[in-house]
């Protein structure tokens, strides 16, 4: 913005800069400070930067994201880790009885067997599927990124779909009993899972978590007992791609890149634009940067120079064009 | 010892003290110490007292043990953590993998799946489970010392049963991702988790360890790679109580504890009782005097100053009786 003003050109429209670094752990003090301050932060579309694009050769609006909803799984045994020799068999193995559990969360087709969890999912459109078609993907190379040796999913559906459009149930972390080297022989007191679920429109976070726990409750055996504690949730976003805004936003980031820029939907959540939308009335836009190798969450995380400078020529555009689309 | 020597009656019988400080880690050195030194161990029988009696009440011959299998498995999936939104649901969630993986272990009557696990098993005698059931025991008195809401373990057989003469697969920790406060929206690279099985007569670790690798390979999805390590193994014992050496050892506890001994088999394993038959052929009378809640390998280990006393008060009894018997 400095680069663009020193350039003499008045900026065409007014811009208003609000920074959060509580994203990852669910935005609390943001949700709180948005109703409070909706005057200040009255505006016509918000902009974010905290999303990827295929590569720099396939510039893609992004105009939709997945929501989440996340929760702790506890199962609790006997009272304290007992000597697997002298108690063993004779009760339950909290860490079994969670991997039973969990294992069952899943059918063979890769479907989350929790009831009513497909009931408010949007079927995926033939425009949708044929516009995420026009992306370069090759599922070889993409396993070979990830580096597992195959690829799975959700029958029915493509990888960048199941990664994109279609709800998971991931175990993001596994804890119980001892862990150092060698072994230890005991029947631990207890074991839990980290739990996070990403929800597609129109699912919301509140109803997912609450059939999620009803269902882990009606299959745990009355030999342990259950907490389930739920986390922070985000609703999924869903913006129109033919709208006044994203087509602005296509046509900015089309010459930043100078490629044409596709249409897509990101896997990952940024629930505060269903904040936005809700107490500013505002529509987001999605123009991060990012590439699909940067790492993000995850060691050696990086960011592309080369896509630091067509963002930087993406913005310098998108400014007059959405002075003409908010006029 | 001592105190015998002190009333001025010499000892009946030599005695050799052989002090085991890596019975807990697999005792390898005791393996390789054993052959090398049969000459200075020669004996008619070992003593070992690292078992327990159901109570001061009921004092009880242990002619039985359950041996040990050792293994670690491990799930590797993508190269390192990944952002669950941006790739979960194009890939296997390693630790969820797992989770599906030892839950097949076993099925709906708590029997393990593996193949021909059961093969090697003797079956329980008429006359073993009436000695057995003369032991006083409570299944609810039993939960509530465990802290667990209700007991359970494979069908058709008592808690003390399968506590103590039927195989088990234990989970003895689960370690994956993310184990801090709140949440971190990742699938795992890895998932792991420590396993011991107990074996009981006449199966032996080293078959049970092949047939479980094999049946985890089977069931492992192609969509990670599966790491089985075999840990330490112990084999299981069992004695006839009818002999000679059980009767002296019968009536020396007999005596101890001035209550008639009852006959009984342990959950735990003392792998070397097998390592003693086979180099100094001796068989082995396990007179250890622990009580079910002096919490061993937990939280505030205790060992009970009345069952001191009794137990000083049977080895008093026990040379002279073992004199007799190995004369």
């Amino acid at each position: 913005m400095e680069a663009y003003i020193r350039t003499g050109t008045p900026l065409p429209c007014n811009l208003i800069f609000l920074i959060e670094g509580e994203e990852e752990v669910g935005s609390t003090q943001l949700y709180h400070f948005l109703p409070k301050h909706r005057k200040e932060l009255a505006c016509d579309a918000v902009v974010i930067s905290d999303n990827g694009i295929p590569s720099l050769e396939y510039p893609a609006l992004t105009y939709g994201l997945r929501g989440i909803a996340a929760l702790e799984v506890r199962i609790d045994g006997p009272s304290r880790d007992l000597h697997s020799g002298l108690f063993g068999g004779s009760l339950e193995n909290p860490a079994f009885a969670l991997c039973q559990l969990l294992a069952r969360m899943k059918d063979k087709r890769g479907r989350i067997t929790v009831p009513g969890f497909y009931d408010e999912v949007a079927p995926l459109s033939t425009y949708e599927r044929k516009q995420m078609a026009r992306i370069p993907h090759d599922d070889k190379r993409y396993a070979k990124f990830l580096g597992v040796p195959e690829l799975t999913g959700e029958t029915g559906f493509t990888a960048n779909e199941r990664r994109t459009c279609r709800p998971t149930f991931e175990i993001n972390g596994l804890t119980s009993g001892y862990q150092g080297e060698g072994s230890k022989t005991i029947v631990p007191a207890w074991a839990s899972a980290k739990i996070t679920l990403r929800l597609v429109p129109d699912q919301t976070p509140a109803k997912i978590l609450a059939a999620v726990k009803k269902h882990l409750q009606s299959l745990c055996p009355p030999t342990v007992r259950l907490t389930v504690k739920h986390g922070h949730g985000g609703e999924p976003y869903l913006v129109s791609p033919k709208g006044p805004l994203a087509q602005a936003a296509l046509r900015a980031m089309s010459s930043g890149f100078g490629r044409e820029a596709l249409l897509m939907r990101e896997g990952g959540s940024i629930p505060i634009v269903a904040a936005f939308k809700k107490h500013l009335r505002a529509d987001t836009l999605l123009l991060g940067m990012s590439l699909p190798d940067d790492n993000p969450h995850s060691p050696n995380e990086k960011f592309s120079l080369d896509a630091y400078a067509s963002g930087m020529r993406m913005a310098a555009q998108l400014w007059p064009e959405l002075a003409v689309a908010c006029a």
